[in-house]
């Protein structure tokens, strides 16, 4: 049985975070080992809301390669590439375009969501709007049959196969495939300060490149059971960040669930938590940091792995679209 | 001086007419001796409404291009190419939507004014909104100084000028131009039938490759002026297409003048002007006809010019965009 291929990868806007780990990188570096992982550093993707900074964009290139390298993605099982690399996309991104009414790109939930949350009104850029149509050119192009998304993400997957349907049936053809959204088991890690989401605005994220000493000032700020006030009292395990990254991290499940239990009943401070979190943050994160700073010593290498990943992932996205254009009556020169 | 660089094009979506020839094939036949002229079959264009005819789209392709060579476009003066073989065109238009809000792509009058005439209501594809950003993507990657455009198109030059601008201050770069409209002499032919607008469906063009009885039947069957009811009536030589038509294509200009005065006088029959204009029309078609028939019997040799050009074109189109990418600081391997 061949390996099935799978389409993931990030907007480069920032430094990975652990909310990034459980949700996806963890996910990735078992998929490297059972499948054709393809990863994208969706460059193009983030300039669709980022046009005014493209800078940041094109530093953070590197740097979410770095935090792939240090986490253990390794570019021998998993092809990683940069989305402007590869010219089929936008020109599939194209004939897709015909295919989508004008209404039904207003209408997707996922980018409605995005753009009430961006604060995008009558100014958003069309760019942004399309750009559920530009992610169906980056799973379709490369036939990938399974695309690991969170919950929020799952009507871009639904208009992908929209347009694959739409596709083959107009132009009476089976190149491209369908694929399916792959829900990961742990959606999503809470900010430190509890917050549902993490961004870099909100300074609630640890990240993978965090010095011991940032992580311990971060896990020591770290927002508990508000109600947790004297350490007899009963604390609230639940809804509590402490807990919630314990169990996304600590190795040791005994130990956890003992503490977890001692703290439900009461008689357990924030403190004695918090202490062990650190222990095992810190654990977890100093091999990623050092990972992370051998390959930062030499950028051209890592630049060059994007490189070679780019070419390769050319090659199939170009072979996906001459296939397109067969159908399409658009081979002339044939 | 350097000759000025012209963009312009047609859709492949029908073989050519009269209209054609008088709104723009003439002008390109002058245009090319002074200027650096490159003429587009906008294939990809025309899909953006005939996503599901793609089999017309391909076969007019030649077609368009056998008109253009049969009225004397010349492609040792012209660069002919094929819109789909620029893949630097849809990326361009790519980076081009994130500098234009989703509200302004809407309210373009041009393609607002074009959805109406279509019929499209919500069912409008997306690729047809986006279609003014394709243009400046068309117009911008050949640093085109002139387009020859109808009064109806210059919201499209504008819109092209307002994204170079966007474009070149967002990215601190002059790389791209802003482009002038050409406005041409005569704009409009009417249709043989009086209306405003020639098209296939209405029946009302006469093609430059109608066989010398096609073109006699349809002359004959000309719209004139409906009061002149007798010969000796006084006739209207405004509104009548037989006039517009000599006008635009009698080249003994003192015999038009003549004719003109007689039939407003009244005393000259339909048929008499009509006799006048089939003799103009079989003499100025004769010779397209006949040119266009004899690179007819060499397709192979008329898609290798557009093949030429193409690799031009696309030479051209693809360092605008590698300077476009500088700009942006998506140059990573240079």
């Amino acid at each position: 049985m061949s390996k099935k291929r799978v389409l993931t990868g990030d907007r480069p806007t920032g430094p990975l975070h652990l909310g990034h780990y459980v949700g996806s990188l963890k996910n990735r570096i078992e998929l490297q080992k059972t499948s054709d992982q393809f990863i994208m550093v969706a460059d193009a993707q983030a300039l669709t809301d980022n046009a005014h900074n493209p800078q940041k964009v094109r530093e953070n290139v590197l740097e979410v390669a770095l935090n792939y390298l240090a986490v253990g993605i390794d570019p021998s099982l998993s092809t990683l590439f940069i989305q402007s690399m590869i010219p089929a996309l936008p020109e599939m991104t194209m004939y897709f375009l015909n295919l989508v009414t004008w209404n039904r790109l207003q209408h997707n939930p996922t980018v409605k969501a995005e753009m009430k949350q961006k604060g995008y009104e009558e100014s958003c850029p069309a760019g942004f709007v399309v750009y559920p149509v530009s992610q169906a050119s980056d799973i379709t192009a490369f036939k990938a049959e399974l695309v690991p998304v969170g919950e929020d993400q799952l009507p871009v997957i639904e208009q992908t196969n929209e347009i694959v349907r739409h596709f083959n049936a107009t132009y009476k053809t089976n190149v491209l495939i369908e694929a399916k959204a792959l829900i990961p088991p742990i959606a999503r890690l809470p900010g430190t300060d509890g917050a549902a989401k993490m961004g870099k605005s909100l300074g609630n994220c640890i990240y993978l490149k965090d010095s011991a000493d940032e992580i311990a000032k971060k896990v020591k700020g770290m927002y508990t059971d508000p109600k947790h006030l004297r350490v007899e009292d009963p604390g609230n395990v639940v809804d509590n960040p402490v807990f919630i990254y314990l169990d996304a991290f600590d190795p040791d499940r005994v130990a956890f669930e003992e503490m977890k239990a001692h703290y439900a009943r009461g008689g357990l401070g924030d403190s004695v938590v918090k202490k062990r979190l650190n222990e095992v943050l810190q654990a977890f994160l100093e091999p990623i940091r050092s990972r992370r700073e051998q390959f930062a010593k030499d950028p051209q290498s890592v630049m060059q792995i994007l490189f070679q990943g780019s070419l390769k992932a050319s090659e199939i996205a170009s072979h996906t679209l001459q296939e397109m254009k067969k159908a399409m009556h658009l081979d002339y020169f044939n």
